[in-house]
């Protein structure tokens, strides 16, 4: 068997299709963000701004976090040894558990490794726990939502992004008494559009459905105490499972659920990607609390997250810059070409220092290649002065087009 | 619907087969490793030593690991912000991956959130660059692997445990030129028992398949420099993929393959549980670059460890208990009954503060029900000669069997 020729042939179609992807080696300096220090391959340093990460809020730098973290590892060491059942539940890991109960408002959270696995782990542990459940899926839904409803082979329908005529259609068309789910996102991290929450949750109340929502780019950000758009919508109550990450907004990592008592007791005693994996370190658990609580009452950092986002719109905008803009703070700016996509953003890295990853294909659809910038609190006027000039004159260079401003 | 009556069936299940788990709330004490603390459910607090974690070798608290993730804390702050291509690749990323690359003289690593979803993404992925590949699996691997092989309804054979003749007919079955993978683990963790290494690459090589170790319950334990039971008997280069963790005996959290550049490359940017994930926290991945480190030279731990097993079975094979004994550091003490394999272990825990999970179905087959203690270099004598006293006079009150010693 010759095993390299299969190796090669699969490694040449990324670069065929211009979507080999390089990592680049960055550290941000703690402090300091977005300031970061860029590692090239042979070694040199260089300083960069980094425009596209998901620490949305600066909570990795957040002295409470960062407070708790050093305490944890102080006190209890490094791992926390095992998994849930066998010597890896720890006090760090209930608090948690309770601190994100409470921001949901319901009886139980259960945390796992990463909001990946806990997609993956929980969608594909329901079908088990409700034999016959159909799984009703956004088509844009995330790929960890995708892994665990195809894992297994359990039954589903894929309804047209955002689209209720569609869904409503594809529950009428099953059979009353089946169990039924319907998993969608809260933000679509890409469009960074909504998804109509309230009238999905209508929907599944005449159909007898479960609702399973992913807040992951929301959560931290949105509502009152930051449970996200479900919270800030007052819908909190009308959805059964809701997941979230401690790796974007809360600036750590891990991901989690929230739901009913009785659900999160079957997902903890059937899911394989819940047991069978150690659990996360104290100190990540106890710096992920410790940013949940921080969070709770800190809405002048969302609304100065917000307002970093509308600035940024409004001066692409003003540009003719083609922005999508769905109200959300994600600014995704349409270059619609793998290769000038891959070379605005290799240029804006070694002319200007900023660092933004071309999005292409397969996270995106073919055609809508673009720049996605996150912008934050941390990023302050002279940053984001410097990202603006640079776009105007790199947008020139690449001769691309602009909205006719004059219309 | 009723979802409700789903989940209390679910459940209920579980309370009838006597395996509905408990997780017990502890917090191990730094430096004073296996001491930790006992938080009961209405609050109250007992010291209690730990018999049960897979950190091995008690790095969870070495200051070399401890200082390492202090200092990317303060140098980095808490999480990496970004999935390894946005901007969560950072030098501490790089830093392991090398370290780990060098541990198993392998040209490449790639580090994954769990060793968990490193089997689970890279079994998933390799059908997809080898079109009709076929994995053959040991019938006793882990949940893990189990799950990435099943996934996406990929080809696969499963051979009976360690089963040569098993695995050869198999092999002997298959046409000449399908890819091949032979799955298996080195130590199997719940009866500490060896695969036969050498002769399963010999195997490989005689019908060309690739071979894919997990060396989870190995590495930092087994080999002149950690690499495990591969590198201590010098069969390295002889493995294709090598999957291990950092969250057992390197006492952090994380899981990687070691393997050929071009294979990490390839799993690298086909495998979604990969790509889509936010990667381990810098302080994270620096402790554990710091305990691989310090284990490569570390043999004065590993020959205690081994110490403490050897010590360990001696005395409770001396009491007449059923030790289940292939060599290895795992001492798995065969009870046989799940009510009784809890009874003890609720009365260890509660009478004499020592924590021992009981392992029943469906970790292990029914009837083979068992406690399985995990002594380390940090157990001295005196918690030793506490543990052998307590099953002394546990397995009398239980009626439990002993060996004939004067046979």
């Amino acid at each position: 068997m010759l095993y390299d020729d299969y190796l090669d042939a699969a490694l040449q179609r990324l670069h065929d299709e211009g979507r080999y992807r390089t990592f680049i080696d960055i550290e941000r300096k703690k402090g300091q963000f977005p300031h970061a220090v860029w590692t090239k391959d042979d070694g040199s340093q260089s300083p960069i701004s980094v425009w596209c990460g998901n620490d949305y809020l600066g909570m990795g730098q957040n002295t409470a976090v960062l407070d708790a973290m050093h305490e944890a590892v102080d006190a209890t060491g490094a791992g926390s040894g095992g998994t849930r059942n066998i010597s890896g539940t720890t006090v760090y890991h209930k608090r948690l558990e309770a601190e994100l109960a409470d921001l949901h408002q319901k009886e139980a959270a259960l945390i796992f490794t990463s909001a990946y696995i806990a997609n993956d782990a929980t969608l594909s542990t329901l079908p088990k726990l409700f034999p016959g459940m159909v799984i009703l899926s956004d088509s844009l839904n995330h790929a960890s939502m995708i892994e665990g409803i195809r894992r297994n082979g359990g039954d589903k329908r894929i309804f047209q992004h955002n689209n209720l005529d569609d869904l409503r259609e594809q529950l009428v068309a099953l059979p009353a008494n089946c169990p039924k789910l319907i998993a969608f996102e809260s933000i679509y991290s890409m469009d960074g559009d909504f998804a109509p929450i309230e009238a999905i949750c209508d929907l599944a109340d005449e159909f007898g459905a479960l609702t399973y929502i992913d807040e992951v780019h929301a959560v931290g950000m949105y509502g009152p105490r930051g449970a996200g758009v479900a919270e800030r919508d007052g819908l909190l109550d009308r959805i059964d499972i809701i997941n979230g990450t401690l790796a974007k907004a809360y600036g750590v990592m891990g991901g989690y659920i929230a739901t009913s008592a009785k659900m999160a007791d079957a997902i903890r005693s059937y899911a394989p990607g819940f047991i069978f994996t150690t659990s996360l370190p104290p100190a990540v658990a106890a710096g992920a609390a410790a940013s949940v609580a921080f969070l709770k009452t800190a809405n002048d950092l969302r609304e100065a997250h917000q307002a970093a986002a509308a600035s940024l719109k409004i001066r692409l905008k003003a540009l003719g810059l083609p922005i999508i803009d769905h109200g959300s703070h994600i600014v995704p700016v349409h270059v619609g070409d793998p290769v000038k996509c891959k070379l605005l953003s290799d240029r804006l890295l070694e002319d200007f220092g900023i660092y933004v990853q071309p999005i292409n294909f397969p996270t995106v659809p073919r055609g809508t290649e673009r720049l996605r910038f996150t912008p934050s609190p941390v990023h302050g006027a002279k940053e984001m002065d410097a990202l603006v000039a640079a776009m105007d004159q790199l947008w020139s260079h690449c001769a691309l087009n602009r909205a006719d401003l004059t219309g």
